[in-house]
């Protein structure tokens, strides 16, 4: 994707979903793709697939405090059709977003998905991970490690799997959140990764106290469920007096522009540390 | 795609691009993906494959007569990346539309590329291939046959290549015809399976004279070009006294719907004759 995204052309890719003034209204679209053997396990149930592409884009959506319109698929035939279409149908039916269209292939090698999600935004400005100012607190709307756990257990076929199967899109909160952030994303490749994205788009650095960070895994996991993707919690900015909307921790606070983006506890991090994980 | 359409929450994959109200504007939205070895050479210039991934897509919309927004693309990465970005910069600034983000993901099989186009309708009803009615003429905007000699070309490595590798979305068209049309789609699969798609869609039958439709090949081949799809012409019903206002042919009308959606020079012809190529 490098040689893609500096491309000129490639230049929308790696940024924030996009946001679109058409009339009116204020349209949020966002593209996830996930490969076999990648993105999910070779062998993992089509439905929990099917959730998880869905899930992941709304999440997106939910960073911007976007009502849902619809998603447009792009499939590729698998052994596992039909379970797909069911757990299509689920998510579909859990998060009340209709299919609007898309289109389905053939082919050999490991399967490939794309989901485009369309929403439109209920609050303007919509939220953007550049908006965090030096003072505000950085807050998180719940635990950390999940997924983690969850792939380690599917793996092992010992333990819940719930996590890494069917993350939730937090769209309700996103929604709620909208009007009181300055900035706001959803975490998907690891809090430090993320939190260390919005410092950069915002001109800010993070201080960050690892021990408030919730996780739902044994404290003896914390720093790698610190780094884990996959959990799709909502990662925010608040001005410094004010309290969220929902439920939510406050993880650390909007420093002045430094030489890394993060300061957790105290020690200066950045991109060369090994935040989390960057995808391919 | 069979397994997953007949899924109630697969249903819209087949339609035509999704019409979406939104407000006071009328979206138009539609996702084509392309499967290396199934809907492309392997060895073909990535740039070409962008320009047809783009174009295709851009053929949607103009069948609905709608203005493009702008494009989503989810990308997997391959040798040829930069190739890919030259052409996708290329196509995107010919037809002035712009990248409005998307995914690029990595593995190993057989490349597969997605690609969203939204655009907003210029003229309300959008035509769709559902208003065909009896007595309407039957009209082509251009030759067909020009896709099945440029893949000739390049696999032989003599001829003429451009009109396979670089189909136009005829968007000015589209958008001129909009207002007249009863129906309207544009030729992807092959001029006999579309046309009797929306046959079947709007509850006529056509009948066709093959004599009079345009063929970019020699006369010995006008069959195979009725049958042969990636032309991207516009077809189109308009009432019978009506003039289209851009040029086009008048191959047939629309007749009392019969046994067969086609009558082909006085012929019934259904699916089962092997009207075109139906992609897995």
């Amino acid at each position: 994707m490098r040689a893609l995204a500096t491309h000129p052309a490639a230049r929308g890719l790696e940024d924030d979903a996009a946001v679109l003034e058409v009339g009116s209204e204020t349209l949020i679209l966002t593209h996830d793709a996930m490969v076999e053997g990648v993105h999910f396990l070779a062998g993992q149930d089509p439905a929990d697939v099917a959730w998880k592409l869905v899930a992941t884009n709304l999440s997106d959506l939910a960073a911007k405090g976007a009502e849902p319109l619809g998603v447009l698929l792009g499939y590729q035939l698998g052994p596992g059709d039909t379970r797909f279409a069911s757990g299509l149908a689920e998510v579909l039916g859990h998060y009340n977003v209709p299919l609007l269209g898309g289109d389905t292939v053939g082919g050999n090698g490991p399967q490939v998905l794309g989901l485009t999600a369309l929403g439109r935004a209920t609050h303007r400005p919509v939220p953007s991970r550049s908006g965090a100012r030096v003072g505000d607190g950085l807050w998180l709307t719940g635990p950390l490690g999940g997924a983690m756990a969850g792939l380690e257990a599917l793996r092992s076929g010992i333990g819940d799997t719930l996590a890494y199967r069917r993350p939730a899109a937090l769209l309700r909160e996103g929604r709620a959140l909208a009007p009181q952030v300055t900035a706001m994303m959803d975490v998907s490749d690891g809090l430090l990764l993320d939190a260390a994205r919005m410092a950069r788009a915002s001109g800010v650095s993070f201080a960050i106290d690892s021990a408030v960070v919730p996780i739902a895994v044994p404290e003896a996991r914390r720093a790698p469920a610190l780094r884990w993707g996959d959990d799709y919690q909502l990662l925010f900015t608040l001005p410094a007096a004010a309290a969220p909307a929902v439920s939510a921790f406050r993880i650390g606070e909007a420093i002045a522009l430094g030489p890394s983006p993060l300061v957790l506890d105290g020690r200066a991090l950045d991109e060369a540390s090994g935040l989390g994980f960057e995808h391919g």
